[in-house]
């Protein structure tokens, strides 16, 4: 689903289990959704950190030995999105570094907006930058010198980044959690053999038998050591709340569950407020499988209509190196989804989905149903249009390819062949959610972005600021040197 | 899906086509499926033979140059199951040799069960073997001379071996399909772009736009040449007919057509039958995805009870070098699937399946189930229980290892804890092919096994005939070498 | 030094002991300057082969687990050289098969020189080739049935084939060795813990500290199996020898005793029979390292002028993925050979090498001394000029691309921008040798060849036999075919 | 040859040239031998930095593309040592590093002794560390702001470390070579095509077809920029000098020349000495190739003894992944090294060899000699025994474990088993470099170490030095968070 937007991150940390590494391993491996670029884990053992970061899938990297070397009780884990441009190792997270508080290691989840002036003034103090992430600012604002003698470095650090942040910070001796005053990003705590586990989304805790606790609070930092999980609230109460809605409706696991909301049945929901607010005379639901399986259901349940899986997954797609072909027309799309011709020939279908982005993908899913002999194409949309760039973690095209931001729905449902589109209204995405408005981020949907934002703010800004060459041997005056050297 | 059967394999060949090589690694693609052991190409370019063989997936086997240099209009594929044993890159097919009669290639799919002796008797006659695939023994046959006048090669072969086999052969200018008296194993023509094409599914022509022709009957060989496509009929009529009907309840993909019925319908047929054979009342039906998807939609069709797909597979399984954990129980069940638990907490839960070959899997996740606080599980399989090893190809385990060959229903139902259990009929099983009984091959079900075998047939036939060890140098007796000398 | 002649081969042998895959590996170490393209080792435990072959050198073929797995105290290993065209995994040896005397294995060091008449001859037979070397008809000319019964296949063989071969055979019970009746190519008999050990060459021994028994003779079996070593001449006496003397001069490493005569002492010999024939003004003795060492030390003994080692080499090259560059004059030979200018500046110096087979890089380190400021540089080669190719196993270039059998002496000196060009001649070389000329095949420098050979015998025959297609379908007649089925 | 101390690292530079990437390439390949751990190359290309850094060899590293996207005219590269320990990719050169003066990368030969306390200073100021090499204390230092105006940071920097070091350091517009006041490593000048480069010997010049100009000062800056070189003197006169006279001995190539010394005539002359202070009769003069080469040769013209190489090279050993045999005695010496035994049988022999670090090595080879026939065996080493580990950059061996620190020459002599054992005197070293002995760092010959050391300092300090776990949140007290919070 190359053509989809991509999420930046997964996070995960565990504190006092022995098998801490392999755990995080597992953590990972049921976060792979939220990034398939990169993936990393640190531990610490007694004082000594351990890493391991590699490009690709979780269990691609983490073969052989790789598990076995990173002793010790506590770890954090990272995966990264996949992109081009940036995409380096070196880039990987978690970053570490090893400064007068001893060696640090943070994952992060989401994005700053006021990266590049922060990293302006850390610069002008005498900072090196090994990255382009914004994620090695924090790691450096971790290390300075408290000035007053009241407060720690934790609280002067959350305070001075802006945006969308869900961390877990590795010391030699606690596991931290943070999330950002908004509440962005997810961040739930669960417990596993008496051991504090930390995780971006609930379905990490599922797989490793761990219990879940509850979400970190927006705004909350919580330290875990030996004596237990210690609370901190870094911010002034009353704080704006920003959940990304567009975890519920794609990003998130179905199989996970975010402020008390299980997502497969939010995606349900959608399916049946899709159902409401369109109805269409057809004889067969089908879903995109797996994104649209949910909200198709609650279609076909709410209409009545039936449901029809007439669209098999191949199941050895993925991670191939297979080369879109020039030979096969619509190959992107056959290659993952065959349709099943005999089961459409002749029906009004109803194509449910959870996200136009680009277009072409579903074009071609059209087409094909149309040459299997469909006689009538309804696509359906469990959300509302995308009209907006997000900037605070989501690698949405830019605006000028968002498809909805410079197209009618009737000139998009021409450009699909469809008989008709339908897409839900945001009123109905929230209320599939049983949350109100007022938690969420919708900036994607409605242009209303909850923090302000540099406007550079993008993941390439640390790479294009450059401007004329610099040097070090410039400013050197012969004479005064030698003034120096009597 | 480790513990289930494993098919031998997936053959595709293609005729007169200037990307021959290309559009048969799409096809190999299409059937990844019937084996992920090894794959492998050969062409043939004016008298000279390309090949490239691969351990793994189509798609991790042919990356970069590989398949440009498998120049060529002609060319044959194979796709070999996994198994560890003979495991090996030597037995990797297509199988080539040069001979008399110039090159042949082969991809063979089905099982010799007289291999055996047929090889006995070429070892006899000076022949070496390279590998312990009973395919060689076919390539061999083809290169011996032809002692009478009147006929060739390709009908003798077929005449002396016996069992399943459907075949691509690929001579210096001709492309053959053979596919044994019984029909066995499926083998379907098309064409595209003029060039004819054969593949074990008809799923391999949906993904290169090919045209569905017809199958290739029972007892049938096509020779392909520039001239066109020639049927010649190798055995008397009326042969038994024995197509595998495991096929459609388990191997085929569900978009392949066969004997013009598409397995996706049957499959869902065959969950109707289900629900008119054990009536249950409960609140869910749930598949296990993406094995019972069409079973279980057909079962919640018929009964009128709500289809959810409560359980979540993790798309980034697959291909992976995860070692089954120690750590964490049932890991093997929930790091492919994880169950949405609120969704079954305090329902009376349907499973349904197609196959429970060992069954630790199926308890496995029924225990999930339970945990989660389904009131009651019920589980339910689209097929009858097997009590039988195949001969023909497909890699199922030992009698001694086939849950329902050595326990009863009721047995099984406790060892899964399930609240019942519940196997379609083979009259059912055979109904919702909508075929008569005669035409299938049923005797993993029911032990009449259409062609009898040596009991000693299994794919490790070559690598156990060891005796005494033998040598060359024994018989040379010294005196009377000395009189040939003088 | 790529535009050197290479080597077809190394052969080792081991015959019961417990580590026997182990030392062949070692052997086949020592032998790896006889062919670097692939190697592979052959075990055999009880009836059971092991094997495992690669391409590239020994040390980067056998990691890890290879060697572990190769259980059994009978083994034979190869090592072949390389070069492009059939430069192929399954070309590798040893070359295995299974045929009615069990398993047979076999590694082949020479060359055929009447293959292409027997491959015919067992073709028509109705027998399959999976190579294109000519050793696989040696391995099936074994598994042929005897005909007579006083006899066995083994004498049948070396009676039905002609050329140079040097042959490692094992059974399942036993390791053959094998040299023609001339003796081309060199086969040693060793000792080690009580185990009877093969090598094409004495240094294999040296690294295992087995202990030289005795050459195999020309046109003698050995058999070794429990019962100790048996020996068998498989030919009547008196065939002319025809040992290589460019194993002397170039090929077999110094430390390699063959004949009685050590390849160091013989090529010193040489050097000084160089000095004796053409003495020449000089203040320096240079050997082209390691090639030339012997040989100028030799030439600096005799003439009293100093030897220096003004060419330095690089230990980092060999196996690198260096490519030749284009910015860098002569960069093929400085990134081997560094010349230390300082040390030649002024001087008249003599530089010995052991050959000149193209004049390249000759012609780049006269150009490199002369740069340094070298007054007078004077080739000298420590053998005859290459006029023929060679027939029997070693890749020299065609006729077409030998300097010497195109250009005259005084053209090549001033190719080479030399101030004196001097070879040894022929009676010099045997000379130095200690044995008689009628002892050698000399055919590469007097085009004397021993054995009659095919004009189209060369490595790529197989290759090159393509007429017209052939095909399998063509010659059947369909009345007939109908009457067969009535 | 494993047992022989290991140098730190080669480091090379180049600016103005359009092929900067490929000239770096193969000077890295050049200093090979001054590191096989890692390697590294960084381009600037117009303000952008491109790198590539891998683990083994040159010509492993950069391989197919690697070289073609290092874009830009300007380059700095480096070869590190191998050990085990912190061998990490992460501590492969040049480090990189973006700060208020933008990019920067550097090369370091050499070790610093104040690294330990400079990087507390730095660490108490905020700085984080990515790496456990004290080279990226030199980065940080660099980026540091000037607190003055008059003066650069490139003069603070070099002010505040101490110890050895030849840097080479890459800016966005300039190239920098820095030597330490002292002058322990070397480091050239040279030119090419009119561009100027840096190199740690000349050797790296010849490949590349440079023109050497001069070696950096002890204590000088070179700046490099599109006006040219400028030349900094950072220092007071009057420094003590300290080359390091091991390059002589050992390290360096002998094509190398330093302080207008070849390294090939120094050696041969050692060799002279060596036979002027220990005249043995003997009938052989034999070298360890190729380490002992030069200094046999000076033997055999001072005394008049042949010259035999009786020890032949494996050509193909160096880069294996063969593993030290437990079958074989002797094997790690006989893999790389074989005796000719028959030129041994029965002579007195001396062996030469630039140096004995542990022994064993030394012993196997007059075992080996002796079982071959010889009559005597003189060990003559080409320089005085070792007693004292290095701190400026060289990784000997712990004092424990240096031979000549705990054992007297005789009992060196018996356990090695030798009928003499002779070193080169302190004196006759010094001599035969031509050069006043107060040019020379000797302290591992005579302990007087020019620049004074931190006990701790070595190579694993940064790893070291770990003491309780350090923490993040606890300082934190509540109360005065919430006092701030209100």
């Amino acid at each position: 689903m190359q053509h989809y937007p991509k999420h930046y991150c997964g996070v995960f940390g565990i504190f006092g289990h022995p098998n801490a590494a392999q755990l995080t391993y597992y953590g990972l491996y049921a976060l792979q959704h939220r990034g398939q670029e990169s993936a990393g884990i640190v531990t610490s053992d007694n004082g000594h950190f351990n890493e391991y970061k590699g490009m690709g899938l979780v269990s691609q990297i983490f073969k052989g030995e790789a598990l076995s070397e990173l002793t010790g009780n506590m770890a954090i884990g990272h995966t990264r999105y996949s992109t081009t441009g940036s995409s380096h190792i070196r880039n990987a997270q978690p970053l570490t570094g090893n400064c007068r508080l001893g060696r640090i290691a943070i994952a992060h989840n989401g994005n700053l907006t006021n990266a590049a002036q922060v990293r302006d003034e850390l610069e002008a103090q005498g900072l090196m930058f090994q990255t382009t992430v914004d994620s090695e600012i924090v790691l450096n604002l971790l290390a300075q010198p408290t000035l007053g003698g009241h407060d720690n470095n934790l609280i002067e650090t959350v305070r001075r980044i802006e945006g969308a942040y869900s961390l877990c910070i590795l010391t030699e001796r606690e596991l931290i959690g943070v999330r950002d005053p908004h509440g962005f990003r997810p961040l739930s705590i669960g417990k596993v053999d008496g051991a504090y586990v930390l995780a971006s989304e609930t379905c990490a805790f599922d797989l490793i038998h761990a219990e879940f606790i509850r979400d970190v609070e927006p705004g909350e930092i919580v330290v875990i050591d030996k004596n237990g999980l210690r609370s901190i609230k870094a911010f002034p109460e009353h704080q704006r709340r920003a959940f990304c809605i567009f975890e519920y409706v794609y990003f998130a696991r179905p199989d996970s569950t975010i402020a008390d909301r299980n997502v497969y049945k939010v995606r349900v929901e959608m399916g049946r407020e899709l159902a409401r607010e369109h109805p269409v005379k057809a004889d067969l639901v089908i879903p995109v499988p797996d994104s649209g399986n949910c909200a198709a259901l609650g279609y076909s349940l709410e209409s009545g209509i039936p449901f029809e899986m007439a669209f098999v997954r191949n199941h050895y797609v993925g991670r191939s190196f297979l080369q879109p072909s020039q030979l096969i027309r619509d190959f992107d799309v056959r290659v993952k989804l065959n349709l099943i011709g005999n089961l459409v020939k002749g029906k009004r279908v109803i194509v449910v989905d959870d996200s136009i982005v680009r277009g072409t993908t579903s074009k071609s899913r059209v087409n094909n149903l149309k040459e299997a002999g469909a006689k009538e194409v309804h696509v359906m949309v469990s959300c509302p249009p995308h009209m907006n760039p997000c900037v605070y973690g989501i690698d949405f095209p830019d605006r000028s390819k968002l498809m909805a931001a410079n197209h009618s729905l009737e000139e998009i449902r021409q450009y699909l062949n469809a008989d008709s589109l339908h897409y839900l209204s945001q009123d109905g995405m929230v209320k599939a959610t049983g949350l109100p408005k007022s938690n969420f981020c919708m900036a994607c949907y409605d242009g209303n972005y909850p923090v302000k934002y540099d406007s550079m703010v993008d993941k390439h800004i640390m790479e294009r600021r450059v401007g004329k060459p610099h040097g070090l041997g410039e400013e050197l005056k012969k004479e005064e040197l030698q003034k120096q050297l009597l």
